[in-house]
This record gives C-alpha cells, sequence and structure tokens, in this order.
C-alpha cells in the first residue's frame, strides 16, 4: 500500500473536443460545442464533482498552421477560467500564459485578479513559447533563442513574485470611522531593474490569495528542468514508458536541493490520455475508432511542429527519415517522439497513430481498474505525484474518467473523496508563501 | 416629446464602493465588499434588472498614489467582466484597456474572448494612459507624449480591427464526414508592418460575435475627438453645464462626416451621478452626509492627478492658485475643473467638495422626477444620446436609480422596458460591422 500521507493529485488537461486530434470527427462530439462556454463549464463541474485538483488549459499566441484539419481551444485562458471561476466553486484553475511575449507588470496583475475572483484557485502554466509563429505576431521577426527565452523567464518570475509581495497579506484596512483605506508601509515599490524588465510596482491589487497563484511548468530541456526547480510547483510532463518517467521524477527531484527546496514542493505530473471501456475489447475499439478518423496530413504539420522540421511530405509507409534535433524548439518532445519511432522501429503512419491520442502523452486504453492500475503503479514507484489527464474525447471520456476511474482510485485510498481545502495551494498540498522577505516587520508582528 | 425612435442609452459606470470618493466610509457601506466578485456580480444584476445597456470598468496600470485615503477597483477589468458574463444574460460588459501599454495582439484577442464568451456584449473603453506613473512599470522611464500615445492609438486599432476581420464570419465549418474545421481561404493574416507594430495574424481566434466589440472612447483633447470620430461608437465625457455639453455634443457629430461616417454612428453619453431622494431635501442630506466624510487631504491628490500638478500643499481656504495647463495629462479634465474653480469663484476646500461626488462629472441631486427631468431635457435639447450613470454609493446608489429612476424613463417612453437585442451592439442601436474589405468573395456571396 501506498503512505496514506502521500496524496494522488489529478488534473484535468481540457483541450476543445478533446486530446485524440480525430475528437472532434467522433459521432459522440458536437464539435462546435467547444466554441461555446457552456461546454468548458460542463467540463469544469464534472471535474469538480470528481474531486479531480485542476482544470488547465494550454495556450499558444498564433493560429495553428493546422486548423484546416482541426479545431482549436477557441478561448484565451484566463478569460475562459475567470468566466469559470463565476460558476464553480472548489475547483483549481490553470491557465497557460508566456513569459516571452508578455509583460510582467499585466500579466501578474491577471493572475492576481484571477487568484481573488476565484477566492484562491489559481494556476499558472508558465511557458516560453517554443512555437515558430508566435514571435511574428507581437512585433519580432524571430522567436528569442531557447536560452534567451529561458534567461527571460527566470527574470519575469522575480518581477512576478515580487508585485504579488509588493503588498503585505494585510494591508487593506478599510476604518471608515479613520478614513484609512490601506497602510501604506506594507505595501511597497520594487523598483526593478533587470536585463530585461523595468518594472517600479507596486502591483495594482492587493496580494493574492494564495500569496502568489500556484506555479506550474511544462519545458523539459535542461533550461526546462532547471528552471523548474527554482521556480515551479508542479511540472506536467510527457512519458512514455515507467523507466522514461521514473529518471525523470529523479532528475527533478534531484535538482531541488540546489534551490534550498525539498522534494515535496514541487509535484511531478505525466500526462495520461485514458482510453476507457467496460471490457478491454471497448477499450481498444474505441482507441480503433479514434484512430480510424486520423487524418494523415493533419497528423504529419503536428509532427513537424514538434519536431521543428517540415516533414509535411515525407512517405507515410517507411520510417520516419533522419531529423536533426534543433536547439531552439521543444527539446524534450523532440527526443520523446524520434526515441519513441526508433525504439519500436515504428513507419510514420504508425508513429502517427501512436501520437495521434496524445501527442506524445502516454495513451492507455482498458477498463477502470486497468487504468487504476497504471495511475497506481506509477504513483507508487517513483514516477509520479499525480496526473495530467487528457481525456481522448470531451466532454464524454472525462465523464468517464470520474465516473468509473475516480472511484477506484477512491476505493483503493489514494485520491480524495471531499475536498479538505479551499484554495487550489490547499488541493496540491503546498504552502502559502511568506512575504518575509519584503514586509520584515508583518512577519515579527505574525 | 422625444423622437420614438431616438432611444436613451444608459451605462452604469462601476467603481468599488460608488463614485463619491467617501463612499466607502458611509455606514451604508460595506467596504471589503467592494473587493469580492460577489458585489460587482450583485451589481451587474441590479443593472440588468433595469435593462441598462451595459456596465462599464475604469482601469489604470498602476497604483493610484492615494490608496491609503480610499479603495480602488481590485480587479483587472476584463478578468472581472469575463466572470460577471458568466452569471448574467443580457448586460453589456465594458472594459477599459490602454493601448499605450498593450500588445495589439494580446488584446484583441482578450476583448474576441470576452465577446464570445458573453455571447457578443463586450466593450472596449480605449484609453490612452494619461497617467504619470503606468509607464514606470512597464518599462519605461516616461510616460510616452499626448501625440505618440494618440498616433500609437491608431495604428493599434488599425491592428486590432484587422485581427477581428482576419476570419470571416463563417470561416469554421467543423464539417466531421470530410474532416475539415475551417475554410483557411476564410482566414487570412493582415501582415501589418507599421511604425509601432508588426503583426503578421491571423488572429487565433475566430471572429467575435459582434465583428468587433462595442468601441468606447472618452478623451476630450483635439486629438482625442479625432480619434472618437475616426474610430468610437460611443463617447464617454465629462460635463458641468448643459451649453457645455450641447458644444461637445454638436463638435463630435460634427467631425464624424470627415470620416465618411454619420452623425448616428456615435452616441455621446456624459457623466451623471445621481444623488436620489424621496425628497429634494432628502437628496440634499444625503449629499451633505456623504460631503462631510470627504479628507481634502485624499481631495487634493486626486485634483493633483486631474491637473497633473503637485498641489497637495496649497491653501484650503484660498482660490485655486494659477496652475498651467500641461501639454501630455488629461487636457480636457484639466479645462473642466479649472473652468469650474474660476467660473464659481470657488475656493479649494469648496472646489474639492464639488469634485467629490465625481471627479469632474455632474452631480444632480434630487427626487426620481427631478433627475429624470434632467436626463430628459440634456437628452432632448442635443446635450447627450443617454448617460453614464455614476452611482455614488454602492451597490445602494444603483438600486435607487434602478428602483426610482427607471421607472420614471419608462413611463416617459424614454427607456426600454424589455431588451429587444442580444448584443451589446444591438442595445446601443449600432450596426455589426462586416468584412467587406478583407474577404470580398465572402461578401459577394451573401
Ligand atoms: C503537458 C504540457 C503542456 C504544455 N502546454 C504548453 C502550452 O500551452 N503552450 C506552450 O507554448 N507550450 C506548452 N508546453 C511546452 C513547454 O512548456 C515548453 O515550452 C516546451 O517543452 C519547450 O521547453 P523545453 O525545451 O524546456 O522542453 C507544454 C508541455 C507539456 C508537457
Ligand atoms: C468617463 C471617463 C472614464 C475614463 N476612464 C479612464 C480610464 O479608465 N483609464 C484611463 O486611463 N483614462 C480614462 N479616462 C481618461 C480618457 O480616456 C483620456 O485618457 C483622457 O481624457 C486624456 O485624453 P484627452 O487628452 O484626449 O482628453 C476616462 C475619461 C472619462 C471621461
Amino acid at each position: 500500500m501506498t503512505n496514506p500521507a502521500r496524496r494522488l493529485h489529478l488534473n484535468a488537461f481540457v483541450m476543445a473536443n478533446g486530446h485524440h486530434e480525430a475528437a472532434w470527427r467522433h459521432p459522440d462530439v458536437r464539435p462546435t460545442d467547444a466554441l461555446t462556454l457552456a461546454h468548458y463549464v460542463d467540463i469544469a463541474r464534472t471535474a469538480e464533482r470528481g474531486r479531480l485538483d485542476s482544470i488547465f488549459f494550454a495556450d499558444n499566441l498564433a493560429l495553428p498552421r493546422n486548423v484546416r484539419f482541426n479545431g482549436h481551444s477557441a478561448f484565451e485562458p484566463i478569460t475562459l477560467l475567470s468566466a469559470i471561476a463565476a460558476v464553480t466553486e472548489h475547483i483549481g484553475l490553470i491557465a497557460t500564459a508566456s513569459t516571452t511575449y508578455n509583460e510582467p507588470y499585466l500579466l501578474a496583475r491577471a493572475f492576481a485578479s484571477l487568484d481573488h475572483l476565484s477566492r484562491g484557485r489559481a494556476g499558472w502554466n508558465i511557458v516560453t513559447s517554443a512555437g515558430q509563429d508566435e514571435a511574428r505576431n507581437v512585433n519580432l521577426a524571430e522567436r528569442p533563442d531557447h536560452a534567451d527565452r529561458y534567461a527571460r523567464a527566470a527574470e519575469f518570475l522575480d518581477v512576478a513574485t515580487a508585485l504579488w509581495d509588493s503588498w503585505a497579506d494585510d494591508a487593506v484596512v478599510a476604518d471608515q470611522a479613520a478614513g484609512i483605506w490601506a497602510d501604506v508601509d506594507a505595501i511597497r515599490s520594487i523598483d526593478h531593474e533587470g536585463e530585461h524588465f523595468q518594472v517600479r510596482g507596486p502591483l495594482n491589487i492587493r496580494r493574492p490569495v494564495q500569496g502568489h497563484p500556484l506555479l506550474v511548468q511544462a519545458g523539459s530541456s535542461e533550461a526546462g528542468k532547471e528552471f523548474a526547480a527554482r521556480t515551479a510547483e508542479a511540472v506536467f510532463t510527457a512519458q512514455q514508458t515507467l523507466e522514461d518517467a521514473q529518471a525523470f521524477y529523479r532528475d527533478l527531484k534531484g535538482r531541488l536541493g540546489g534551490y534550498g527546496r525539498s522534494p515535496e514542493d514541487l509535484l511531478v505530473l505525466p500526462g495520461i490520455s485514458p482510453v476507457i471501456g467496460r471490457t478491454e475489447q471497448e477499450a481498444r475499439d474505441r482507441e480503433a475508432e479514434l484512430n480510424s478518423l486520423i487524418n494523415p496530413q493533419y497528423g504529419l504539420a503536428q509532427l513537424s511542429a514538434m519536431l521543428d522540421t517540415d516533414l509535411t511530405d515525407v512517405p507515410l509507409d517507411e520510417p520516419l527519415p533522419d531529423v536533426a534535433p534543433g536547439t531552439e524548439g521543444n527539446q524534450s518532445r523532440f527526443d520523446l517522439v524520434v526515441g519513441l519511432a526508433r525504439r519500436e522501429d515504428l513507419t510514420v503512419r504508425r508513429l502517427l497513430e501512436r501520437l495521434a491520442g496524445g501527442r506524445g502523452h502516454r495513451v492507455v486504453a482498458g477498463t477502470p481498474e486497468q487504468i487504476a492500475d497504471e495511475i497506481e503503479r506509477w504513483f507508487t514507484d517513483g514516477a509520479a505525484d499525480g496526473f495530467n489527464v487528457m481525456p481522448p474525447t470531451l466532454p464524454g471520456s472525462l465523464d468517464d474518467f470520474v465516473d468509473l476511474v475516480v472511484p477506484v482510485l477512491q476505493r483503493r485510498g489514494l485520491f480524495r473523496t471531499e475536498y479538505d481545502g479551499a484554495t487550489l495551494r490547499e488541493h496540491y498540498g503546498l504552502a502559502r508563501p511568506t512575504v518575509r522577505d519584503r514586509h520584515p516587520e508583518k512577519e515579527n508582528a505574525a
């Protein structure tokens, strides 16, 4: 049995009609529902019914090149999650936002606003934007290079955290009789003068309910892992095998000490796309049905983006040609995809099928018990603190996960049956950051 | 009687605990309610109950200097209105955002997202950020000068509108059988190469429900009025007297022809802060009670910001000293405030009282009938197409306005008794912009 003190965490990664690339073509799916708020509210409520920790939206600052063949998440995540905040009670709300193409003052404020609107349920998936098209939408001819992106990200987080901490928690006094709204000694400018940013502060919104929103990260390059070890509290990752996942888990946890942090301060959440059937055969049939709807032209465009190389014309029934790992794109996804093709000696067509379910994330088809077994094994064997659950179709597969798999995990004592905290940090068992450094007299007074 | 075809429009300008600067100290007000989403949801629902056109939030990218003495709107407007969108049906949702300190791609997308979340209820109050402190939060030592701010605003709007129009309205086809999600011929890059911005596009979200969000503007300098005449569909303005308001109204409407537009294409909405009593005496008492809670130190800080001049140490019981009109700040508010002080020969203390109710906007204390009379007079006498209603306290004064003044306006046939449209543009009687220029073949096909 698992250590009862250690708790499994489950995040629902929400993507339009689902994570299988042909999800929108499945007969159970009404594709244009993904263009409505109601669809996402329904999903959020399902996640809440399943007592999941959080929902999460990816993001990208350019229209995907292959929109001809596939829908994409139509909404901007912070606005969408703000709307969802108003009609949910418990579920954590994690939005992706780029440090490469945003301003720290504006973004720190938007997350603080979401955190207050949701009474402490905001999370930020910090990305450095590996795509090629985003830069050209925001006045740049080229994306900054990989090292620069991470250097900017580090400084961005320094500024953002300083801004959140620019107000002590109790700065608002609202003393009607004395006419004093705020204790201005508890609100400090930050006077940041760095290489990428000059920001005076203070922030124009008081400290977030959670101190800082939950900080999530999803890069797996060397620079990405160092950034995560320094900054992140949860890490999303794509892992195909238990061994790779264990190695990644050990690697990342091992880096924390270098930043004065403990292994429990950062949770590792690999992706899992569960294809659920009442029987194993039903699950396999469902997977085959989805794969039968794949469009290889779309798959090749996706593969090209993942490998940062134009592969739109490669022959489908031959092995993946030699491709050189770039230094600028998503390095870990490159290694994962090429590794999978070589290890299993796949043709391009078979590789596209293997990627269709989760763009490189692990797909597990089986009964609820079998899926729970996989989750338990990775959780107990040092590969995961929880999972980034990627339903193949939406809303259907999330309903199935919540109605069929979650109860198994609950019966095994692995997963909560009720929320016992109010904030996203409390769901994840993470401490609320103090403002010791910036407001020393406040800490003494406490 | 008024022309029955001409309809009065009412926007609720929502500000924390209300527009009177001492609102938060009033015994009817629970000041920290303004830090919660519930407070604003309550207000939005009241506005909807009164069949108002819209609610509106101001914004500023720096903490007000005088936060010691007064609360400020704690939330970022686009996130706050996204949350409100999820729990309201009809009310228009107008957020302020700066063209000086945002990126067009990011902001155009956020407004498109809000417009879809609300099914066509988004509006954008376009501001150029006259304040001194904002620049230093976003990497600049000084705010750009007045002319530069408006030049950037004009280019910003060109980019934003091109991005909204980068998708034809029917670009999403979602043909499951054929596997075609979008008609990519109906989605165009914009390839903008300008002085301030280089933006390739297309936008990564389909065309807003309204085509473009409603475009609102609130600058009254020469450059501001030209910008409004070219771009805006509604203008907020502060006017103290009927004559000034009529002159402003004529001036602005007269500029529209120069841009190939008609007078009905732009609505002029002066501010009005209604202090409502069952009797005139009750209204005056209420105003006096609020004024008794004024803190002159706070008033002087506000006055300094409005006049872009440090006046924090001027004597209270003498006339306003000579102040030179700057060229960089809010020019129209300068003229209004100095004009008021000189015209009525006010001491600084009396001036502060006159400004406390609405920062230069008109305050009208009286019975519901008297307030309706004032509204009707300005509306019929060529001074206003509607009003920017600024409740002195919140939520109480908005309840009073909706319960007491709106029925009078409805009985007089001036104001709607039910919503007859679905979108904010429909409430305001404004046309939905076409995409003729960018997608000519679409327009022909229609
Ligand atoms: C589950 C998951 C979700 C991700 N979501 C996004 C996203 O929404 N937007 C984005 O730009 N990158 C996203 N990424 C990519 C990473 O954040 C990162 O940019 C990428 O892995 C390149 O960094 P690296 O070279 O350090 O791996 C995601 C990665 C994973 C594993
Ligand atoms: C009702 C009203 C609301 C305004 N709201 C804002 C605001 O939220 N943020 C802002 O920066 N300026 C705001 N302004 C100021 C104007 O948008 C504009 O920046 C200012 O008037 C200076 O421009 P001008 O010199 O053209 O008058 C507002 C003005 C009015 C009349």
